[in-house]
C-alpha cells in the first residue's frame, strides 16, 4: 500500500512537467557512456518512448562514440590531432561517414524502433540538412563549419510523430564532395535553435558545470558562464559544451542542459521530477 | 530550325507518358553500372530530376555495387559464397550493413540532393520498414528474407515531396540483433507491392532478356516466363531478375522492367519516349 | 537516490497503460464518498487530470450525492419510495434538476477547472442529448427510461479537448414537459455504449464485487455474473451496478470497471498501475 | 392573392438583413417578460430558430428573472439591499447559482431544443469562461466584477453550430470558492465584446430609450448618452442599461439594441424588418 | 402594427422550409415569359438572390426564347420543322450557339450578378459538362441526345458558391466538331439527376399540368402521369415537360416542379409558401 | 539511336523550364493567325496541354479574329472607326457580345477540352469579373476601360485544375447595360496583374519587337521601351502591345512576352527551349 501512494505520489508530480512539455521539440545530444553501455542504452530508450508517448517531440543528434577511431585502426588509418580535433582526409572522411551514418546511426534507430517508437535514421547529407564549409580554411582537412540548414525535413518527421536520429555529417558544396565531419555538439544546438526547440539535452560523461569544489552548479545564465570562464572555472572539455550550449540559447531554445548520462534513467529525472541530474543554462 | 521542330517533337512525344504517370509511384532498383561509372550516375540523377518534376513519385531500393567486398577485403574478412550468396556473418554483417547504409546510399542521397530533389537515405531497419528472419534456417547466416513490411514511413515521405533512397538491410526479431542482409532485387519488388507502384524498374547491366539469337524480347506475359525457364532461354543471373519482377507483378505492380542501365538515360528512354530499353513484364 | 530509482520506476510502469490508453475515450461515473469528500474531491481531479494529460479523452456522468435529499428537506417536500427508487412528482423534479445541473454539475465543472483543464457542465436536457419516457408508464412519477441519445454535444467537447460534466437528467417528449430523472450510472452507461468508450468506470463505496468470503473479484465475465447473481453471491444494491456495467459491455465497451472511490488516487491506481482497486466486468 | 403578394414582399425586404448578418454574431441578453410570459417565450424560441436558420450565430446571456427572490423566499432566505444590489451571502450565492444555472438555464435551452436548434446550457464557471472578483471590495458580497473572459467555449460552441446559453454566474480565484453573481447585461456586452460580436440585443420591459416626452430615440450616438445622462434624461433604471451598451460599443460590438421585449417577435421585427421596436446605439 | 404581424407571420411560415432546402441543390430551367419579360426577369433574379441566401445551390439551364429565331430571320437562314423540332443544320447551328452561349447565357448571368450574387453562365460544351450525338440519326441534323456527363464543373462551381448559368449546347464526339443543339428541359433533367438535386423546377408559361376542366392538379404520382397522357388529358406541349420531369425523378431528384412563371415571384410562392403555383411531381 | 540521344537533350534541356514554371501562373493572350489559322490551333492547343501537363497554371484571354466584322458585315451594321478603335454602338455590341462569348469562346473552349484538358469558357460579365466605364467619356460608344476586377472566379478555377478561357467583355455600372467591349490585351495585361501571373504572353502576327534594320530584341527592358518610342522605332500597331505588356509588367508580372503565333509551337518553344521567339519585356 505504500508503494502505492509513492507511484501515485510520483505520477502526480510528474504532471506539470507532462503539461508543460506536451507538444515541445526536445534536441537530445545522445554521447557518451549512455551511447556505448548496453544497460544504459536500454534505460535511454525507455526514457525516449516515456517522453514521446506524453507527446514530447524528440530529435536526436548522436555522436561517433569510440567506433570511428576503432575502424580507424583497423583500416590503418592513421589520424593527426590539432586543437583536440581529429584532422580528417578524404580516406578518413569515407571511414567517418560510413562508421556514424551506417553504423552507430541504425545501432540508434533500431534501439528505438524495437522499443516501440518509429525513430527514422538520416544523416545531414538528406534532403539538403546540413551544408558545411571548410573550418578555419581546411586547417583540419574535412572537419566542417554549418553554413546552412534546411529543417524542412526534420519538421516533417516529427509533425509525422517519427524520431530523427541525426548523424552529424554535412554536404560540401559541390556535386561529389566527400562532405564534411561536424561536431555532433553544435550539430545539435544548431538544428535545436533551426526548428525553435525548447530544450537541447547534452549528455555527456559529467554531473554537469562544477564549480573549484567541485559543486554542480544548477543554473547558470549566460553571463555568469562568460565569468566562470575567464576565471577558469570553467575550463577544457567543459568549454566546447557550454558554447554549444550558448549557440542554442542564443538561437531562441530556452534552456540547455548538461546532464550526467551515466546515471541511469537521467533523461526521465531531468525532466519528470524535481530531480535534476546536472546543470541548466539558460538565457 | 529543324533542330526546334524536333525538340518540340520530342516533347509532345513525352506528353502521353507524362499524362500517364504523374502522381504514380515507381521503385527503382539502382544497381550495376549506373551505380558505379560516374557518368552514368550524373545521366541517372537527371532523369530522376526529370521524372521527379514531372509528377512521378520516386523510390529507390539500391544495392552494394562493388564496394562491400572491397571493404571485407580491407578489413580482411573472408567470405564463404553458398548458392551464390555470400555467408554472412556477424563481422561481415557489421561492414555490410556500414557501407550499404552509411556509405552507398548517403553517396545516392547527396548526388540526387545536389541536383535539386530532396532525397532521403534510409535503411529498412528505420521506422520499422523491413522485418526479415534467417533465409533457409540459416543457412547463410545474417542473409534474410523479408517477414514484415510497415510502409508507413515510405508512404510518409513521397506524400511530403521526399524521394526515400532505401538500403535494403532488415531489423532482426529480437533487440540488439545485428539485422539482416536483404537482396536488393527481392526488396525493391516487395516495397514496391506494398506501397501500390505502378512500375518497378530494374537498373542491369543486361540488355533485358534476351531468346536464344540474343534478340531482346520487348515484353513477356508471366506465363511465358514460366516457359522460357523451363526451356533453359532464361537461366543463370537473370532467373533471379525475372523472379523478382513476378514478385512485384503478383503483388499488384502492373509492370516490372529489365532496363540496360548501361545506356545513357535508360530511364528517359524507357519512361518517356517509344524506344523501351529493356524488357518489360506484365501479369 | 533510492526514492529517484522509484520514480523512474513507476513512471516506467505507467508507459505501457499510456499507450494503450492514449486517444481512447473513458466515461467515468462520478459518485460517493469521491463526490462529497473534499480531500477525495482532490485526489479526483488530480487523477482526472493526469488521465487527460496523457492524452485519454474523460466523460463524466454524476450522480446527487445526497444535496438532492437535503435540498427537498429544506423546502419540505417529501418523498415516497418505491422500490428504492424516489416517486418524482414535478414539485420534487424541479428541486432535482437544480440541484443536479445548476449545483452539484457546477461543483464539478469548477473543481476540474481550477485544475487547469476545461470542463464544461451540462444536463442531458442540452443539445437534445437525452431523450426519455416514464418509467414503468410513470409508476416512479418522473423517474425516466432513456428513449434516445444524440451524442454529437459529446463527441463535439471531446474532439474540442473539453471534458464534458453530464448531469443525469432528460428531455420529455414535448415542449415544456419538466424532463425525467435518470439513473446516473445508467445514464453513463448508456452514454458510455453511445460514443464508443473504451473504459467505464464506476466510482462506488465498496471495495468491488466480493464473494462469499469477502474476496474481491478482480475480474469477472458476463456469463459469470448471471450465475453469481443467481446464487445470491451477487445481491441487494450490487444488482444494479453490475447491470449498468453489463448495459455498457454489451453496448461495445471493453471494460467497464466498479472501483473503490474511497480510496485515495482510486483512478490512477486503477488505471496507470498494475494494482488495480476493484472488480472488472468484460466480455 | 393579395396574401401571396404580401408575403413575397416581406420575404424581399428581409433579403438585405439576411445578407448583412449572415454569419455575424449576435449576444442577446433574454431577460424580462421575454423571459417569463410563456407566450412570448414561444415566440422568442421563433425567433431565435429563424435568425439561426439563415446563418446568424446566437449567443444568450440570461438573468435570473423573479425565480431567484422565489427560491430564496421558500428557503427563507433574506436578502439586504445596496445600491439597489442583492448582498449576496454564500447561502444565498449557492441558491443564486443554482436557480440561474440549474433551472433557468436550462429551461430556455429545452425551450429551443425543443424548437429544432442545438442549445447547450452551460454557466459562467464552465471551461473558464468567466473569472471574477468582489465588487468594491466585497460591500455587496458576492456580487462580482468580469476580471478575465477565456472565450475558446463560446468559440468552439458556436463554430460547431451549437447556441450557447450562458448562465452569469463566474468563477473566484480560488479551488472551492463559491463563485459570484455577475449582472447579465454585463456578462452579455462582456462577452459580445470578446467575440467580436456583430450586435448585442437587450431584451427589456421598455419601449427603448425615451427623451422627456416620452417619444422614442430610434438611434443614439456615444457622445449623446453621455449628455442625455447629465441633462436627466436618461435617468434611473435605463442608466446600468445604457452603460452595458457603451461598453459593449467600447469593445468593438457594432451596434447595441434596448429593445421591447414584450412585443412579439421584437427580435424578428428588429433584425428582419424597417420596423425597428426600439433605441440602437453606435459609436 | 398589422402590417408587422403579418410581415413576422410569412417570416414564420419559411422556416421550415428553408429549414428543409438549405444546402440543397435545386435545379431551375428558365424560360418562356418569365426569360422574356423584363418585369418577370427582375423578380426572377430577386427570387433567385433570396434562395440563395437562405442556402439553396442553385443551378440555372436556360432556354433560346425566340432570340434565336430572330436571329436566324436577320440573317436570312431558314429552318424546316420536323415533329416540331428545328432541323439544324451547321450555319444554323452556329447562331444557334452563339444566340444561346454569348446573348442570352450572358443576359441571366449579368443580370443575376447585379443582385448581388456571383453567376457564372457556361456552355455544356465547357469543361466536358455534356458530350451528345445526333438524334434519330441526324434526322433533325445537329438536334442532339446527350450521351454523356461530366458534371465536376457544376460541383465544382456550386461548392465554391457559384451560381453556374448553363446553355444547353453539348460537344459532338470529334475535335472540330459544331456541337448538338439541346432540348433544355432535358439538359436541365439529366444535370439535375446526375448531381443530385433536390428539386427540378420548370419555369413555363402555364399554369401547370390541368385536368379536363382546366382545374390545376396540386400533384402528380409517375404512375397517375402515364394514366392521363393514355386518356389523352395529358397533351401536345405538356408531354415533353412532363417527360423531362420524369426523367428527372428517376435520375433520383425528389420534386419536379412545373410551375406558371407568368405569376410574378412564381420561384418564392412555390420555395417559401404553401400557396404552390403549379404541379409537383413524385415518384 | 541519334535520335534517341537528342530526345533525350530536349526533355534535359526542357527541365529547368519545367523546375522554374511548375506551380505558376501564365496568361496566354491569344489572338491573330494562332487563333485563325486550324493547323496553328491545333499545335496550340497541344502546347497549352503540354504546359498544363508540367503544372502550369493557364489563363487564356482571346480577341474577336475577324469574326466579329464578319457578322457585323452579315447583318449590315455599318462601323465607324476613330483612331483605330471601332465605334460601338448597342446593336453592334450585342453582335460583338455574342461573337466573342458565344462563338470564339465555346471555339477554344471546345478545342481544348478536345485535346483532354478542361476547359471553361466565361466572359467577363460572369462572377464580376470585369466592370468597365466608357473610354474617353464615350468618344467611342461601348469601348470600356476597366474599372475593377473580381479575380474571384479565376482563382477559384485555376486552383480546381481548369482552364479559364475569357471574352473580354466587361459589365457595365447599372442593371441591364449592355456591357462594354475591351480591347483583349489591356484585358489580359489586368488580368495578369491582378492574379500575380509569373508571365503574359502576347501571341501575335509579327516576329517581336525589331529595330530599324528588322532585328529581333531578345530583351527590353521598360525604360529601353519609353526611348524606343520616343525615337520612333517602336511604332504603329506595335505601340499598343508594349504598353500592354507594360501595365502588366507595372502591375508586378515577371515577364511579359510578345511572340510569333504564326511559329509553330511558338508557346513550346519559348516556354520550354533556349529557342525564344519572340522580344520579353522586364522591369
Amino acid at each position: 500500500m505504500k508503494r502505492n501512494i509513492e507511484q501515485v505520489q510520483t505520477l502526480l508530480e510528474a504532471l506539470p512537467y507532462i503539461k508543460t512539455y506536451t507538444n515541445k521539440t526536445f534536441v537530445i545530444k545522445y554521447g557518451g557512456s549512455a551511447q556505448i553501455n548496453p544497460k544504459l542504452q536500454e534505460k535511454f530508450a525507455q526514457d525516449i518512448v516515456l517522453m514521446y508517448l506524453v507527446g514530447i517531440k524528440i530529435v536526436i543528434v548522436h555522436g561517433g562514440g569510440n567506433k570511428i577511431s576503432a575502424m580507424l585502426d583497423r583500416l590503418q588509418l592513421k589520424s593527426e590531432f590539432i586543437d583536440g580535433l581529429r584532422v580528417t582526409d578524404e580516406k578518413s572522411m569515407e571511414v567517418v561517414e560510413m562508421v556514424l551514418s551506417g553504423s552507430i546511426n541504425k545501432e540508434i534507430s533500431s534501439l528505438l524502433n524495437a522499443h516501440g517508437v518509429k525513430a527514422l535514421g538520416i544523416s545531414g547529407k538528406d534532403a539538403m540538412l546540413l551544408k558545411a564549409k571548410a573550418m578555419d580554411n581546411g586547417k583540419y582537412g574535412l572537419v566542417g563549419d554549418i553554413t546552412a540548414i534546411d529543417n524542412s525535413v526534420v519538421k516533417n518527421l516529427i509533425a509525422e510523430k517519427f524520431i530523427p536520429v541525426i548523424a552529424p555529417i554535412a554536404s560540401g558544396e559541390s556535386v561529389g564532395h566527400p562532405g564534411y565531419n561536424i561536431n555532433a555538439d553544435l550539430a545539435a544546438s544548431k538544428i535545436a535553435a533551426s526548428i525553435g526547440a525548447e530544450k537541447i539535452i547534452f549528455m555527456t560523461d559529467t554531473p554537469g558545470v562544477l564549480d573549484n569544489e567541485k559543486n554542480l552548479f544548477d543554473t547558470l545564465r549566460e553571463e555568469e558562464i562568460q565569468k566562470l570562464k575567464e576565471e577558469g572555472v570553467i575550463f577544457g572539455g567543459m568549454i566546447p559544451k557550454v558554447d554549444a550550449c550558448l549557440e542554442a540559447i542564443d538561437g531562441g531554445v530556452k534552456k540547455a542542459h548538461i546532464i550526467d548520462g551515466r546515471v541511469e534513467h537521467a533523461l526521465i529525472l531531468e525532466v519528470f521530477t524535481s530531480s535534476g541530474v546536472g546543470t541548466v543554462i539558460k538565457k
